[in-house]
Order: structure tokens, then sequence, then C-alpha cells
């Protein structure tokens, strides 16, 4: 199959990469600057352009990672072809591209990719969604090169999935980030948290969340509580700190 | 060494049945309930009591591993002896021991801890504190056959440390709680979450949490935080959805 990349960034950047090394023939990668496309289209034996006219329109997929922001306007002005079109966005609905063409869909891979990470693929939960049976049974086809868990999914319910996302990854890092502000206070290297951080993640395989919760959030220690609280001077921090005490004593 | 246990939850759980392959003499399990200490005891060869005036008074350590508000109380309580007393907090300040005994410290293994989950001792960063350069030898000595990451850390800089574990672990695990509700949502079961939890963990084995960041708060893309405050329909979730990505975009 031949492929174009319409972006060049950690998503496009993973995609292109294993669809390159289970034989698809990427055959150009657009990036609005020359250097960032570039940098991809050399990993994967393509074309590197930063001019969208100049994509070819004999490709059979061409497939858009780019800013949810930007999909439309990028979709607007890719000439007009007769290959399927995908994109990979968990927030933006599969029909964004039935104005511009007839057989499109949606490969949403749940997972978190920076460039130079190397991601377990046949284990990321991807999710699927197309304009019609044809095109959706070639997605399958496609997504089950990558992984092992491959499912249908609708527009609607990926939006939670984006959801569950952000809590699961974006939010727990920034639980790292601000963790992190707290050993600098001492003087301790951020590796003191990881064996803790680990064992956290590692928990809830065996166990629910519900389940693997401590602490003094969920036994209300008010004494501990309020002793943090006094600890942490930045405002917000103390409100994120005083929020989620109190959501885990609700829930628990 | 002889050594008495003063609680048997999860910390003394997993403190006590080391220190028993370790080779260390448990004598007795002191629980408010027999049944509660026989647990234990039953795991380390030791003799279950429920009163604590029937605690051996010439053992080598008393290690006290309760909740912090009944701490005091149980000092208190213990008949006197020439032994070491430590306790396991990581919020109480070492002198809480000064009023009943000469020779006191602070173990703190910075874990979370279950029953019935294995943890990898050796790795676990241990923190103690000493009342004299003697105990804190003995302590030492104790901490190192347990941990190959033991250091000695003050009760002010403890507090911290305990302040950065509610983050990376109970606020982490909070997440994770999270995001298992927008999962039922759409009958998907928490297991799809998982890849993206390890991975968010093993991240910040080779990045910083800073450079590890990724999402719409990062990117601060007011459209999909739009998109998703208005499909949070909790309250309180709907405010931690809103603080955690404004202090995303405030810090990075």
């Amino acid at each position: 199959m031949k492929v174009v990349f319409i972006g060049a960034g950690n998503v496009a950047t993973h995609l292109a990469t294993e669809l390159y090394r289970k034989s698809f023939d990427i055959i150009q990668v657009y990036s609005r600057t020359l250097e960032s496309a570039s940098a991809l289209a050399e990993r994967v034996n393509a074309i590197p352009v930063s001019d969208i006219a100049s994509v070819i329109n004999d490709a059979d997929l061409y497939i858009f990672s780019v800013k949810d922001s930007v999909l439309d306007s990028m979709a607007s002005q890719l000439p007009k072809n007769d290959g399927i079109w995908i994109h990979t966005a968990g927030s933006v609905p599969l029909d964004i591209f039935s104005k511009y063409t007839g057989s499109y869909g949606v490969i949403y891979p749940f997972q978190t990719f920076s460039k130079d990470r190397i991601v377990d693929w046949p284990d990321i939960p991807v999710f699927i969604e197309a304009s019609d049976a044809c095109t959706l049974n070639t997605l399958q086809a496609i997504a089950s090169q990558l992984s092992d868990k491959v499912s249908e999914l609708s527009s609607e319910d990926r939006k939670y999935i984006h959801l569950t996302g952000v809590f699961a990854c974006n939010f727990t890092n920034h639980m790292y980030t601000l963790s992190e502000l707290f050993l600098k206070k001492i003087n301790l290297p951020f590796d003191v948290a990881l064996p803790l951080i680990d064992e956290t993640a590692s928990k809830v395989h065996s166990l629910t969340p519900g389940e693997a919760q401590t602490g003094p959030a969920i036994r209300y220690d008010k004494n501990i509580i309020d002793k943090h609280m006094e600890m942490i001077e930045d405002k917000k921090i103390k409100e994120i700190y005083r929020l989620i005490s109190e959501n885990i004593h609700r829930m628990n």
C-alpha cells in the first residue's frame, strides 16, 4: 500500500515508522516546514514536502496526524484523490472529511507518543471508525498489522476515550511534575520517586483503582491534610491538593 | 535481634515479613484486635497480642506501624523497656518518643504497600533518623538489610517526602479512578488504560516530567479543553479538570 503522511509530529512519527517496518510504502511526508518533514521522511525512506499542493494524488492512504485545529484546513487543501483519508485524533469526529472525499476513517492509537521512545505496538488499544463497510475492512486490516487490540468505536465514544487519556496520562504526569517540586525543595533527585510511581502504576493491574487507593485523603486524616496544606505555598497547587483530597474521600 | 511489632497493617506486614525473611526474630505482634495481630503473627512465626500491657520488655526493637493519630497514645501505653523504639510514619517527628524512652528512631520506606503485593525491597528508598549516633548506626545496619538505598533524613525533610508521595502515588491513583469513570461510561474495561498508564510511568525514567508532558492542556488547546469540560457532568471533577489543565499550562 502506498501511503502519504500529512504531519510529522509524535503520532505521525511512531505510526509511519511502524507501518514502514511492516512493509507499507511511505511515499511522501508533508509538514509545514521541510526540516520537520525531512526528519520523518528520512526514517521511512519517503520524500519530504512542505507544499500541500505537491502531494501526489495516487496514494492508497492519506494519514493526517496534525493538530486538531488545523485538520480541517489541511483536508481542504489536499489535492483531490481516490485514496482513503484517515485521521488519528481523539476528539475530532469522523465526518470532518465528508465534505472533501468519499472514503475516510479514523485510526486512534490509545497511547502517549514521544519521539525516541520505543512503544510496544501490539499491546496498544487501537480504535477505528470508517465511512463505510468496505473502508472499515481496509482499516481493520491495516490496524491489525499494528496492534493485537483493534476495535471499532464511534466518534462520540472516542471522545470519552480521549478524556480518559487526559486523566490517565496527562494529569497523572502533572502529578509527577508536582511531586518533583517537593523533592527539589529538599534537594533530592526525582529518581527517589520512581519506585513509588512504578508500583502505583503496577498495582492497578491486579487491583481496581478504588482498591489500590491509599494515603491521608482516603482515611480523611484531617491532621495530615492540614499540615500538608500549610506546607504548600503556591495557592493553585494548594487548591489542587484540597480538591483531589476531598474527591478521594467522597468517591471511596 | 528480637523484634516486637506494634501494629499489623500494610506497612507492618511488609516490614515484618521482610525482616523475618532476613532472619530477624519477630517475637510478638500487637494489634487492637487479636484477629488482625494473628494474621501477621502467623506469617512471621510470632505471638499475637491485643493487650499492650502484655508486650514483653526485653526485645531489642519495638517497631510502631500504626496510624499517626494513635502513635503517641500507643507509645504512652507501652511498658518501659531498654529497646530501640522505631516508627515508620512520614509526617510524625522523631521526638514523639522522647517523653517515653531514651533510644529511638524512624525507618521510613518510601513506597505504597498493599497486603498481598510483593514489593522489591532493595529498590525502595528508605529514610532513617535517630535520637543519637549509636542508635543511628543500628538503624543503618537494620535498614541496609532491607534496601540498597538507605539515607538519613530529618523529620522536617521527611514531611516533604511524604507530601511528594501523596502526589506521586495517592493523587496519581485518583487520576486512574477518574479515568475509569469515563471508560465505564462507554462500557469499556479499565484494562484499556493500562498500556497508557504504564508508558506514562515509564517515560519519566528517561525524561523529566516537564519533558514528558503531552495533551491538550500543555498546548492550551481551548477547543478540546472546553469540549472536555462539557462532557464532565460532575461539578467537582469538572473543577479538577479545569484546575489541573490551567496548572499544566502555567508550569510548562
